[in-house]
């Protein structure tokens, strides 16, 4: 399991679209906050796989490109524990 | 705008992984309740699109092949009136 502790310092490059508290204030984003890690830990995995392209799938691509799987299960953990 | 009182009748098929209230009862599938409308209308059409692959993916795909725009527009709304 990945450490929301950590997660929090990972995250400075997600907050302009998803949020200081994981609402994000664009709708076309999805909130993070408080949604299930290891649904995060897939999308996150899917991203970077190439399994998720089109539209802002491409801005995600762009940002997973340099995040190794510890950043990713941070990043996850962080969200998950935040009050939705 | 879809209607989400249309859409709780089109939610049946989704209830088993999503749950009855947006809330997913399995960690690796995403909580639908209170998400951004537009967000999820984008999540749907990207299935469909065959945008998204891989994993659980395969199961969406599924699933909304037989969506019309009206559908998708509709299971937007229901989940997004939903609360977190």
């Amino acid at each position: 399991d990945g450490a929301a502790s950590a997660g929090a310092e990972k995250a400075a490059r997600c907050v302009a679209c998803h949020g200081a508290e994981g609402k994000s204030a664009v709708p076309l984003y999805p909130h993070l906050a408080g949604q299930n890690a290891p649904y995060l830990r897939h999308a996150l995995q899917a991203y970077k796989n190439g399994e998720r392209n089109g539209g802002q799938a491409e801005v995600m691509k762009a940002f997973v490109a340099g995040l190794s799987d510890e950043d990713m299960e941070d990043l996850s953990a962080y969200y998950a524990a935040m009050k939705p």
